[in-house]
């Protein structure tokens, strides 16, 4: 038979400005790509396995994830598939059918799909509204001590440490709190916060985190990391009665490829790059209030900014649009044509964006770029 | 804080012949290569998603997914992170914890460990043991009858569609037909054939298949196949109530990294290399008459070979062990200083080795090898 022609080709995205939060954190280092082309082959990862991913010592796995676990302050690290495939494992493990799990409201649609996969309800803790959409904490006090009242089991409470929609982070620690307070287990979804941020999970109140490799982390995907305090050991890494040696919520073995290569390979860069959030955070600071002076142009989330993802409302770029022949792909091509890509074809009401890892040098370039687009349309 | 050293390097194991069947089947065409290079960075492949990784058009992962459908003989096809990670799938759809599940005696060990975490009991067909191992599929028929007529849920009969300890091929055909006779769906375990061997699961009888990547498809992983007919789609590819286009079972979308697109490239040369599937059977067994013909050394498993995967028996390296001032190891040894690598370090009783993939030149190397080893401890 005939294959059809995939275009595995990348050369637009590579090679523009990728504005899009969701490429920012997941570029490799150059020790990555070798990294990724020497454990390119299949099961290459797995030459020296004697029964456990997570024991193998050439490459120097086990190594590998005792300093992960000192990097992100848990007792036990491993890789899973990624930041949901850790949110699956762990209310698997902790969780019956049946069961409510406490979540804050800007959770990523993962942590729902988590829990449906799992039959687990949500009980939702709500943001503050437009145009901040903060989590409070109290808020959690308060759906626990109501749904506890009711008697319903809680057996998790899941917070997003950083959320995907407005890039707001949440205070892990007094949410920790709390939910130890009534005797429940926090579970702390670093997707967008491991690898960019400084994480220490004891620190946080968080018995366990999951974080991404691929979204930021600086690997290739799919590949994640899963964090657990010893206290929850026995039941998330349950062994097999059948295979004595094989964690069952692993199912044996996760990562058995490149990625897993790549998450190591950039643990050194990640280590690195950590220290300096105060710039990247400065850097946002100043784009947000760059972009704001445009007028017609507001940062919805918490201000200011504490963390590199950014969703602005845009009427001033909807305005052009209902007047412009291309209607909404304005924007999407005049960006094109200054080399910037990464948010999406049509859309101009709002988009989401971040600078991370970009140069100060790039960063004007891209508000320069915003600044040619604005002033041509309000001759 | 500082890393250890995780030595990601791979000299060893890619500069020679590999012998480890694990490893044979999983080694990139060079098309493959330039895509894992084009993904590389984090999320890459999923640039133009708009909310279904089987539904991206850029890369063609949509197009690839049909092309591959049609090539494994299902109606739908998603990839999923491995084989193992297929089967969980379809057991946490279509089970219930406590219900009973059918498999062959010769199953992988992540069969096992995807049952205990759907917490669903296991009935196994046994082999008939040394020196065939062979899985009769008549024992369905008795096993089936005797759990039926006890008034056991049998939510699923899974066979191992060529094993991974003696590479037996299963009639999967007849077990098929055994189980639908029983009203009851079939799982194979595709994970050492498909990619190897022309796989046609409707002719197999096979409601569901799910293959490896890594194993048999020419891709890096983690990355596998899953594919199912049609009757059963609204239950293993059921869609989310509250995110209305995401499959529960994929938790969203499964390969989002750099394993999917060396999926995707390599799938025309896997679409060939199965048309030479002959050759490479006349190839093991030629192969295994030249090993046997040492004395001392017998295939175990079916005879004759069915699949490139070889059990050998070697009471012959296990008396020069004995004497070796070396012991175990003088055969690893031995092997790697004439550039062949891939049995186990110590193992001398026995060894599982695969010529997949090699030229006839490079196999008459190793078997010279082997005349060498054998010569030189006889004299």
């Amino acid at each position: 038979m005939e294959c059809q022609d995939y275009g595995l080709k990348r050369t637009s995205e590579k090679n523009n400005l990728n504005l899009n939060p969701l490429q920012r954190g997941g570029l490799l280092p150059k020790e990555s790509r070798k990294a990724l082309i020497e454990f390119s082959d299949g099961y290459s990862i797995c030459d020296y396995c004697a029964g456990r991913l997570d024991k193998i010592s050439k490459p120097g796995i086990n190594h590998f994830l005792d300093d992960l676990a000192s990097f992100i302050g848990v007792d036990h690290a491993r890789t899973v598939h990624g930041a949901r495939e850790g949110k699956f494992a762990v209310m698997h493990a902790m969780c019956q059918p049946g069961d409510n799990i406490v979540v804050d409201g800007n959770a990523h649609y993962t942590t729902h799909l988590a829990a449906e996969r799992n039959q687990v309800n949500i009980v939702e803790v709500s943001n503050d509204g437009y145009p901040e959409y903060r989590i409070k904490p109290d808020g959690f006090k308060e759906v626990l001590d109501v749904q506890l009242d009711k008697g319903a089991d809680i057996s998790l409470v899941l917070l997003t440490h950083v959320d995907g929609d407005y890039g707001n982070l949440t205070d892990a620690r007094a949410v920790g709190k709390i939910a130890h307070d009534h005797g429940i287990p926090l579970l702390l979804n670093c997707a967008y916060s491991m690898g960019r941020l400084p994480i220490n999970a004891k620190a946080l109140n968080a018995d366990f985190v999951v974080g991404s490799g691929h979204k930021s982390m600086a690997a290739s995907g799919p590949v994640g990391v899963l964090g657990l305090k010893d206290e929850y050991a026995d039941q998330v890494l349950k062994k097999s009665k059948r295979h004595a040696v094989k964690e069952i919520e692993m199912l044996g073995c996760t990562s058995r490829g490149a990625p897993v290569a790549t998450l190591m390979a950039s643990l050194p860069h990640v280590i690195d790059r950590v220290e300096n959030w105060d710039q990247e955070l400065n850097k946002t600071r100043e784009f947000v209030k760059k972009m704001e002076e445009f007028g017609g142009i507001k940062q919805l989330g918490v201000k200011p900014k504490e963390h590199d993802l950014v969703r602005f409302e845009t009427p001033i770029f909807d305005d052009i649009a209902s007047k412009h022949p291309r209607r909404g792909f304005f924007l999407y091509e005049e960006l094109k044509n200054r080399n910037i890509v990464g948010i999406k074809r049509g859309q101009t009401k709002w988009f989401k964006c971040s600078t991370y890892g970009f140069s100060q040098e790039q960063v004007d370039y891209i508000i320069n770029a915003f600044t040619e687009i604005v002033e041509k349309y309000q001759k």
